[in-house]
């Protein structure tokens, strides 16, 4: 459990507005809910804005009460629908939006989402001046400034649970499987889900992967005494494709792997215990902050706090994984 | 809970094997104790055959016992392993097969698995004259003489879960998914599992696809109101690549669908319920057919009763999907 | 897979209402759908009424869509809720309620419950002249006429994932637990449960329960070197209490039991896709029999064939637990 | 994911050994695993010891190698069984224990346990001079020096489910349920599952309960529309009985609670995959200490870090659950 922080709170609030943007992660649910009830509970409106940024810009919003967030901490997905906005690149697009917030006497918006909707945050709360706190909402966990993201626990459980069934018929069969896991260009996914299903072997964008390293530690695990079953698991990476390159360069060295791409099961389902406490709390801490006067911050979580991360600082970075947990992935499954 | 037979044993067995054969299934495990359980009881002797018919060939055999099959009834996969033996369609490995058997005093034996395994089982019968029993262990519930199969429960339940999943990002981001299901080129998985997850529309190899009807559709989920999010499950069919077609005609008619397969996942995890109880009964029963002295036979369910299909029947015949099921689901998704 | 019945429709409805009622079921929410999808897609109206019979006599009712009934498949529970209504024993409230239909014009009524619900449906239907078509929606699985009910399939495996945990803990401290199942005066639960966690001893109203039985099996368990830990699956039975008597009878001899009642974790949840489909297709059934002109029957299978089945005959009678059953789920346990 | 220690070996060790004491916890498993792949790494050899310090009195110890740990890391419970051993609290017990240990030339050991064993831990590395490292393995997470410990993650997320299931029922019938979890006497579950089920009130040891709050809070949910189910979480607290005592207050204050006592489900099942991380982790690390030369430690988390945390400063402390929490917690039921 996080330590949480104290704030002072400096103004006043009449309204706030809240939306989910990017790829939807589960917890986002739980995320609005704890936005909303905090926000209520100190006498502010909340407004919900449909479909992200595409909702904003064309004033798709409406005031929520208590009653619109009961019963959905349980639901994957985002009630409040999430969209990639292409327009909000354009700064005429977020003056519009500026426009549109201050008519409603929207004083503080809070944004849920991975960079691209976290960069959005940050440009439309230095033009507007209209104070802005993002979440961290992804499940690839690639958020500078955050040790955890909301929704990177429920996608790490998903892929084991799809991962802990296909060891069934990998042990059945003697077969080798290669199951590739999201992340985007990072291997936090394929590295926890590595350690936690038992893999031979995690292939990731943070380690060049060597396709003899790897037939070398099959033929190791058969000295062993292992068999030839086996689960690779494989970062999705940058480029597409990756898995089955892999999968043929194993036959060429006379393996008969079988391919599971994952895919989109991971971005759903209910949130698990975790992503639900984490994005609660983020939610009620988003409301304090602008209470407290912050802007252009995200809520983040480093050395087990929830503090406040500046966003130009998030953005400018890349979170890097570190090696001591590669390391520990390797030594695990020897 | 389906109706048992009441048989009357008419030979005394010293002993009986037991194999699995061809693709794992959830509730092979069950069904191995099932037969371990029901013969240990009339004091018959059990031996377990690694591989298949690739370990009886080799006479990979070894005598189980009651606590050899303790805690497993829900574990996925097969203890016994299983495999796809190319060389049990040569009638002198078979006789090989017949003699091994022999040799350890073997008075019967149950072969588990799909309709490849069961025409082994039913040449190996004819062909030596041992007692063979055979149980429906699929998840395609492509067995003719039998309305239901060990593992195609727990399949639906599983694709089912995934597709739930995939559907709180389809309502969060207004999107068509394509979801292709396992069932080889019967549409059994993809019928029950569309009508269960409430799907837009399933495509079968029992009904020809025609893009028009989908796109129809689509427009006229639109005009209701059910906006632009839904999930189309389609049956993996005789030849892949068959949901990755649809994907591209969907595309040129204006449509952008997301893709998953979702693959092996549904071949594991542990049994469901249903899957548990009809594949322990299915495996006991197969002990009282042998001790009543029948041969060449399959145990199967039809009309809600455990019952004997002689395997010429059941192999001669493709077991059809009722149309009645294939417009149920139809009108369900209106 | 069932077989559907083929019916032929004598009359034109304008408008039908469907209720649930009595203790909730998972699958009530998938039979709704069925009855709304249905009755739309023949130009029917529905309404639904809320809290059973309860919104039923004082007028609680709406006119529902296709819309109301988007994505409530996979939900446990019942969207128009449900109550155990006293007042409708009273002929006079019941006269009533048949007001209140025929003010709406209301041509038929689809009741989904348990017994006590039937009851109620079949005594309005014969009073009032109304159509009334019941469906079994219950996890006990105790109606006569009807091999299944909604809700027993999902109950069952919900009772199962508990008991998998349990089994965790009784292997690692070699321990006994009693583990109570639903099931009112019936064992269905409780003997499904006991094959599929391969327990060693069920203990069901159906049979006299004897304490020297039980530790006579448990020290013969233990003879066969299977250890000291083991589950005892005890169905809840028509007095409360009895697994509590159960287990102080052991610890006068000598063993030390734990007790778990699993309790209303086994009526909610989502239902399992046995479950979403047979609710769905006698939901939709519900609408041919009201079409085709039946009255005072419920939708049940019956040797895998859904039919329907005459009110009085399945009020009047208690569905028995084969016998079977009861030898298969001990034989399996030795 | 956590920071994990870096540490420079000054011991060349012959073997260690590890034992899992006290109740069981999901991630004993992977957490065994992790000391035996990390010894086998360094050229360690292991030995498990059975049934914790009841086991170790007695020599029933035997080595493991790598494939005693294939296909673990997913099991609930302890391959290693576990017990509570009155004896170990006899130094003379503790002495011949350490003979045990010494004539098997094992020169360090992992006890995985809660703050009971974790004492025994102690006081053998104390009296012995066997150097002893201690992991934090209780679903309670009340372990002083830690603030995460190996089993709490999967507990949380097995008792949200069953809510999530109660739900549906409380929904349905509009009925309060009154939630028992388990926690001993300290509300880390209760407060952890409160927030993340949504439950309308957390009753822990930590906060005076008071009937009339929870009727006030009642009433006020009652007010805003919210209806009347409901969920209040209770934690078991340190004497039992307590749900029942709050369910007769609220029946004597015209409320009618649904009382449901999750119990053992919470001990068992599969891990989560935070707790397969954590526990695979912290196995590792106890290896690194030892050849570091450490003893009398346990492996902690703090502060995001992983870190060494000396027995008796574990032991001599209760673990506070942060106010700022029990706050959280009672925000968002606003």
């Amino acid at each position: 459990m996080y330590k949480l922080p104290a704030l002072d709170a400096v103004k006043e609030l009449k309204a706030i507005a809240v939306l989910t943007s990017g790829g939807d992660a589960p917890g986002m649910n739980p995320a609005i809910r704890g936005v909303v009830r905090a926000a209520l509970s100190h006498g502010i409106r909340v407004y919900g804005v449909n479909r992200g940024y595409s909702g904003l810009i064309i004033g798709d919003i409406w005031e929520m009460n208590s009653r619109s967030v009961t019963n959905i901490v349980q639901r994957g997905g985002t009630l409040l629908k999430s969209d990639r906005c292409e327009a909000f690149k354009d700064p005429t697009v977020r003056h519009q939006a500026a426009e549109i917030l201050r008519e409603r006497e929207i004083e503080g918006l809070v944004v849920i989402g991975g960079d691209g909707s976290l960069t959005g945050a940050a440009l439309l709360a230095e033009e507007s001046g209209i104070p802005v706190v993002g979440l961290p909402g992804t499940i690839d966990n690639d958020i500078h400034g955050s040790d955890d993201t909301i929704g990177f626990d429920t996608a790490v459980n998903t892929a084991l649970d799809a991962i802990d069934r296909i060891r069934d018929t990998a042990l059945s069969h003697e077969r080798l499987f290669l199951v590739e896991v999201m992340g985007r260009d990072s291997g936090f996914i394929a590295t926890q889900v590595g350690i936690a299903c038992g893999a031979e072997m995690v292939v990731i964008p943070e380690v060049e992967f060597k396709i003899q390293s790897l037939c070398f530690q099959l033929a190791n695990n058969r000295v062993k005494g292992e068999g030839s079953s086996g689960i690779i698991v494989v970062a999705e990476g940058p480029r597409p494709g990756l898995t089955y390159r892999i999968a043929q360069q194993l036959e060429e060295n006379g393996q008969s792997p079988k391919v599971c791409i994952l895919g989109h099961i991971q971005r759903g389902g209910s949130p698990t215990g975790h992503d639900r406490v984490l994005a609660s709390c983020m939610g009620a801490t988003a409301v304090d902050y602008l209470r407290a006067g912050y802007s252009s911050i995200m809520v983040g979580v480093q050395k087990g706090e929830v503090l406040d991360v500046p966003l130009k600082e998030v953005l400018e970075r890349k979170k890097p994984l570190a090696s001591e947990w590669i390391a520990m992935s390797s030594l695990l499954h020897k």
